[in-house]
């Protein structure tokens, strides 16, 4: 298989080096910065380019990952292509390309990737969807030679996972950056935290989390909400947080 | 030892089977509940009392693992002792019990019990304070025989590691099930996200979570934001939560 990666952040280049550990044959990168381009390039050892005028239009499978505002100007500058195309966006529905291009897709990884870690493609969910059935088996394949978790999602759903995903990565590691600068203050080390950070991620894995919701909201213990808020500064931006976060696990246990 | 337990819920539970696991003698559990003690006691093979007149007054020591308002109304209902009393809650200060009695502690084990599973105590940091070295040698003695992770905590660093555990653990479960109800709506099942949570966790282990903050708020991607709050419905509580975590990610890292 013959593909061409228009983009080189983190998502595309452990896709581009998963799809060539599979066996296939990366033959361009695309990047409007061109030294992102040839860094990646270099991994691939394939060519890299900044001109989209230059995309090599011969390839089997074109794969989108960019940002999100940056897939709708790029489809409008390139030519009709002949190739499936394919984004990686959670948020992004499938028309922006399948109105352009008769085999069109969305391979979304639902993980978090980062420069500086590696991650096992393997493990990586990878929620497909296609604009017609030959181009599903051809994605489907291709997924399935990267990953063995393969599933068919469409639009909605994808929308549901891609805030779902925001909710139980974005906002959670927030929630640690916020503790940690709590016990930074009192000089204390945030890895007092990790026995306890791992359980509630391996209960909430063995039980539906609402199941096992602990802590002073749950339990509605009002005096020790309030000497939280007491020590966070009553009317700070924490506060407000601490009051919302506790206001929605009351509500939801009321349900 | 020879050890009073007072309270019968999951920490007085998990922490009295592990001191009795290393070796020490419960002689007594109290519980208003009868029943509630009984089980308790019969898992410990000691007596079981729900009249505080009838409390051993001749133990070495004595743990409050009742809730935070329960604590004061305890003492008051108690005779001096010549025992070490000693309180698990993060929220309470040692005052409570130091006010009244000549030996007093407190004993927080960072962690969140539950009584469907087994915690191995040895990898529960033990938070510990006393109200003088005397009895200090004791607790850390105690402690130590049943955990590898003993620290000496004042009061206000424990506070401070009371509100981070909730941030870090109970907030942190209400977003895991926030998620799994926005995916249960798609018919979508909560395990695509393991992979997710794991690997966020990991990050924030492997270097401080501030730095590894990814998310459409760490790129200010108002696009992803604003369909997120659509999706979410404009006006709803889900809305205001998510606007609130989004506003907090972005004024954490402009700080």
């Amino acid at each position: 298989m013959k593909i061409v990666i228009l983009g080189s952040g983190n998502v595309a280049t452990h896709l581009s080096l998963a799809l060539l550990r599979a066996g296939n044959s990366i033959i361009q990168v695309f990047s409007r910065d061109i030294s992102h381009a040839a860094n990646l390039a270099a991994k691939l050892k394939c060519e890299s380019i900044s001109d989209i005028e230059k995309l090599n239009c011969h390839a089997d499978l074109y794969f989108f990952s960019v940002s999100d505002d940056a897939i709708t100007t790029l489809v409008s500058s390139l030519p009709y292509l002949e190739g499936m195309v394919v984004h990686t966006s959670g948020a992004t529905g499938i028309d922006v390309l399948s109105a352009k291009f008769k085999s069109a897709g969305v391979l979304y990884p639902l993980q978090t990737f980062s420069a500086k870690r590696d991650i096992d493609f393997k493990n990586v969910p990878l929620l497909i969807e296609a604009s017609n059935q030959e181009s599903e088996d051809l994605l489907v394949h291709i997924a399935s030679s990267i990953s063995l978790h393969v599933q068919k999602v469409n639009s909605a759903g994808r929308s549901a996972l891609h805030l779902a995903a925001v909710l139980a990565c974005n906002f959670t590691n927030h929630l640690y950056a916020l503790a940690a600068e709590l016990l930074e203050k009192e000089s204390l080390s945030f890895n007092l935290l990790y026995p306890l950070m791992e359980e509630t991620l391996a209960k909430a894995k063995a039980y539906p989390p609402a199941t096992v919701q602990t802590g002073p909201a749950r339990r509605l213990d009002i005096n020790t909400i309030n000497k939280h808020i007491d020590y966070l500064g009553k009317d700070t931006f924490e506060a407000s947080l601490y009051i919302l976060l506790t206001d929605s696990i009351i509500r939801f246990n009321t349900k």
